[in-house]
């Protein structure tokens, strides 16, 4: 019999997409939205423990394990910004322009080594809500930010981030292509490679 | 100049050997307890979020680096217990004895795979108070819970824990043997392998 896996997440393509992967371990994948239980605040002051808070919210309303994931750009010359902010950096209500926007007005005096940046990609599997020891995959995509945007695909920050060995930005590969190297792909790995 | 990092622990033997490891890296490794820093309460529900609650407490105090830690015994027979209580799992003035003895009376009804353990050490560094994306370096040693104690070597769990491939308890180990090939060991070796 299948083990039951409940992402805490409301996004489909999220969910079909680890469905996919983990189907050959022995799960069955199912999303948070399935079971009535709506999201909750990221109040963690990391990616790690925001990625637990999830997981752990659905722990508590359904006895199966649950996988919460978080992810964000993180830039060393801003001290990690904008980091756990990375959806609402030019507000709550802000745009991927508006925080494309802001990112490049914060970095106008960066360049060379101080343009560097990284996504992350955190997932967590709690086997029960007080499970002290979870799975955790980490996920890193190590490039650079442009100093304008460019490309049509992706989301976020991608028509800003050239990935080390690319000459374009992260917007101007392909879907597919992305999905193998990002940050997201590199976390589902480590989590498929430590549940095998 | 060397890089600082604070260790958040009082433990001058865990300062001694996480210095000497670090010491290469280009790190110069001191301890909270140079800084007068007193321990905090442990109120995270997984050793990640532990140990990134004490190294987050230092870098609150110091501009600085800082390293938590966070370790215990997982059965999973038993739930993940003892868990984030392993030391105090017999109650809050416990001995080792005490919770030794405590384990074999949980697990009195457990045979074969469900004697099955596991100790594990995280180790987390943040570079500053509001760091988003720690390194994680986590070190997990696989066993099986005896039925009686053996052994003067180590502490906490040692003479209750068969490691996997050997014959006698971790309290009967050397030493140095044990250093190198335990959860702690282990997880150091992350840490190391992920600084370099």
């Amino acid at each position: 019999m299948p083990k039951e896996l409940i992402l805490a997440t409301n996004n489909a393509g999220k969910v079909a997409e680890i469905s996919g992967l983990l189907a050959g371990q022995g799960y069955r994948v199912s999303s948070q939205s399935e079971y009535g239980i709506a999201s909750i605040p990221e109040t963690g002051l990391t990616f790690v423990e925001n990625a637990l808070l999830k997981a752990r919210h659905v722990c508590a309303h359904c006895d199966a394990a649950a996988l919460g994931d978080d992810s964000g750009l993180v830039v060393p010359a801003l001290r990690g910004e904008p980091g756990l902010y990375s959806a609402r950096y030019a507000g709550p209500d802000a745009g991927d322009a508006d925080n494309n926007a802001k990112l490049l007005d914060a970095m106008r005096d960066c360049s060379g080594e101080q343009r560097k940046a990284m996504f992350i990609c955190v997932l967590t599997l709690l086997k029960h809500e007080l499970d002290p020891e979870p799975v955790i995959a980490i996920g890193r995509w190590d490039g650079t930010i442009a100093t304008q945007p460019s490309g049509d695909h992706g989301f976020g920050y991608d028509p800003l981030f050239i990935p080390d060995g690319f000459q374009q930005t992260a917007a101007e590969l392909e879907p597919r292509q992305k999905r193998e190297i990002s940050h997201r792909g590199q976390a589902l790995q480590a989590l498929f490679d430590q549940l095998s």
